[in-house]
């Protein structure tokens, strides 16, 4: 009799697919509280190497880190006005603290936009004190009609950069460093995803922003993901907030700004990317366990479960992050299952005939293969297989993305195209209008890129293309 | 005309001494809302330093991060009717959401216990699933009436562990692994920070707790400060929540349990214990910024900068963290101030007679002493002083505490010696009328300890002596 299905169909109800991938690979539930989410040590573990490793990256571009707190005084979001009108229905306000009713409620931050526009009009004074280069990584609140677990909960965790600049040219490079050197830079070489790098349209634009740019992700349902943002605020934000310096001729003049950010719907992203029927498929240089060492089944004397241990501080010693699995007391083929579903990139088997011959078997996640290999000498093989699944992940969902991407150039195309991915058009094509009646089919233009895959500097360039699509 | 001091003097005016290192030195400063605060990027670097520290002998402890979510339905704090009446007056209150007011209103975390509980109880089926060693850093409020940044604030930042364990024993010494190798180690060798270990007595346990292990530092004003405790939660924790376990013998068992936390206030406690007339003092360790190199004065062409940038790379590349400090347009008296005030362990100075000479002025910020050295070597001579440093803000911070810790026998003599500092006195000598006594006095025994400084089993051993002061 066939065993019931562990995951529902990635093709059929991909959905589905997702909600039990993150389930039974251990990766968060669904909290108490509506909307919320609990992340499990291996989805956490997940987030804390996606963290360390963007902010290695924005402390390499010079950004601080702070915390700011988590309760706005509701006056404060009142100052933006542009802003609270996007925000309101989405906010949580404490009413009650300390046993009394407040005389001001305090808002749960939705972001700490406001927060960081007083301060650092505060902050600075001079030219001197420019650039100004913020971050912060926190909890932030978003109520949420529909949520979906790391896509979009009420509460999610992530980091909003905040910067002032004294020219708009500063503002302008610095808002691009943050895109490439840090996202584009992250996403590709950490989480193995190949994002499109472009500018959104007016309408797309983050509120207050003269220009939003934006990394976009396909998923594996064909649908575009926004894995992360950098805006450039132009001197909006600097004049709500009352952001001025003296210049060297002791003149006092409006900071230019940037804000950016990436959250935990990155997490998201990586498994509706690379996950397959199978589960989840981490890349390996993000994986929290890049590799399991599982005893098939051992002896009396527990010789086998000596070996692995043995290999794995081989493996370690070379830098790999690897557990142990010597849980013979459960099948082998339902642990092996699980660590499927898990999506560790590479998997060590071996059994008392395995030890015996001095081999092991060497099974890789992302194209399921298995070749049985000497024992001694892992700790040179494994480092090498990674990068070459790291490489292999990559250029799939780079194939991925390119064969369900259509090149099209009218709106009815773009309509027909973006049912299964992406379309490209050229954005000359679209428009305002164009871009009215695809909003009407829920689809919309994702960004404008040129020819040659950079960013443009202004919509009005000759030769952009759009590439337009589902979105979640 | 003398300059008016920039620090009020730490002998007349703790209090405020402790205000204004923390403003002075760009650490922190107030929220908007009332009791929350700011977290400056010095501030926040030394929390970042101290969390990797933490979190890495956390993990070497083979605990797990997760991730919880920030809100509470209400109905779960009352669970635990014991733990509800400690929070009540101190929660904030969540009653409108998404623009309408909530059918049941969100508790916004004052500590995770409760979700842990229900989420361990749901993990936890059988023996093979313990112990089960979680942890999380989050954000958490508890409103305060008399907030002080750092010490009590509304919002703090913390990590709060959570464990289960199949037997009290092993749960008993979970607790205190964590004390001594997580906790102890991280503020003796990180902080440089002589904490006492010991046993809370039954009138200061955490409510709940069958035991509560503390680590407690004495401040500059010679009062205590609690730095992190440790609790065994015995099956109390268990069996509010239905924790229970299959045991080998497929009988249903409660768990036994821990918990334990640490906070931002330990950055209050650091700049108590270390800090002097001159400001902050941090231990080269925790340090974000190690060493400052510092051009006095430059000339036109820039040959200091030149070398001071040379200087910071080869300190760089001795794994020292460093920053160089060219801002000659402030007169390099304020400058040095202000690096005095950060406490940053050791100052580089060179102006451009010291690069023709081929040497530098190596400050120490500890016990302020200066020498004329050779430019060359820094790489090998800085790190060596900082390990110097370290040791030498630990004995010092010994010294002090021995010399204001009084041995008495009787509760008056306790009472009197609480003035300036620590009383050392037999337990047997207090019991609980004398805690009455000294309760009465604003005074608590801050642990029990054994004659050899170890931490007792339990309370009753003899020969325990108590140490008693005023308390933060």
């Amino acid at each position: 009799m066939a065993k019931a299905p562990i995951l529902a169909s990635r093709t059929e109800d991909f959905p589905q697919w997702y909600q039990d991938v993150v389930a039974k690979a251990e990766m968060a539930e669904n909290g108490a509280a509506r909307g919320t989410m609990v992340i499990r040590p291996y989805g956490y573990g997940l987030w804390e190497r996606m963290q360390a490793e963007m902010d290695a990256r924005i402390k390499a571009a010079d950004a601080e880190n702070v915390y700011l707190p988590l309760f706005i005084p509701e006056s404060y979001l009142r100052r933006e006005a542009e802003h609270v009108e996007g925000f309101s229905p989405e906010l949580a306000v404490v009413t009650v603290a300390g046993g009394k009713t407040l005389e001001e409620p305090l808002v749960v931050r939705p972001t700490s936009e406001t927060l960081f526009g007083e301060l650092m009009a505060k902050w600075i004074q001079s030219f001197r004190d420019l650039p100004l280069l913020l971050n912060q990584w926190a909890n932030v609140v978003r109520w949420e009609l529909r949520p979906r677990i790391f896509l979009r909960t009420t509460e999610f965790l992530w980091q909003e950069g905040h910067t002032a600049h004294a020219t708009q040219d500063d503002a302008a490079a610095y808002a691009r460093r943050i895109l490439l050197d840090v996202y584009r830079d992250f996403m590709t070489n950490l989480l193995a995803m190949p994002v499109l790098v472009g500018m959104k349209t007016a309408r797309e634009r983050f509120a207050g922003a003269i220009n939003t740019m934006t990394c976009e992700a396909m998923m594996g349902d064909g649908r575009a993901l926004q894995m992360g943002t950098s805006h450039e605020l132009g001197q909006n934000f600097a004049k709500a907030f009352e952001m001025q310096y003296l210049d060297a001729s002791n003149t006092l003049q409006h900071c230019w700004t940037t804000s950016w950010g990436t959250t935990t719907r990155m997490i998201g992203g990586l498994i509706m990317c690379h996950g397959d029927d199978h589960g989840l498929r981490v890349p390996p240089r993000i994986a929290n366990v890049q590799a399991v060492v599982m005893v098939v089944r051992d002896d009396d004397s527990g010789t086998v479960e000596a070996e692995a241990r043995r290999v794995a501080a081989e493996l370690t010693a070379a830098g790999v992050r690897v557990k142990v699995d010597a849980q013979t007391s459960t099948g082998f083929g339902r642990r092996v299952t699980d660590w499927e579903i898990k999506g560790v990139p590479v998997r060590i088997e071996l059994g008392p005939r395995d030890v015996g011959e001095g081999v092991v078997t060497l099974a890789r996640r992302d194209d399921r293969t298995k070749e049985t290999v000497p024992a001694t000498g892992l700790g040179e093989r494994v480092p090498t297989l990674l990068e070459t699944i790291h490489e292999t992940l990559l250029a799939e969902a780079t194939a991925t993305r390119e064969s369900r991407t259509t090149d099209v150039s009218t709106i009815d195309e773009a309509i027909e195209a973006a049912k299964t991915g992406f379309a490209r058009i050229p954005w000359e094509a679209v428009g305002d209008d164009g871009e009215d009646r695809l909003a009407g089919e829920g689809i919309t233009v994702r960004c404008l890129q040129r020819e040659d895959g950079t960013v443009p500097d202004d919509p009005g360039e000759a030769g952009l293309r759009a590439f337009v699509a589902r979105a979640y």
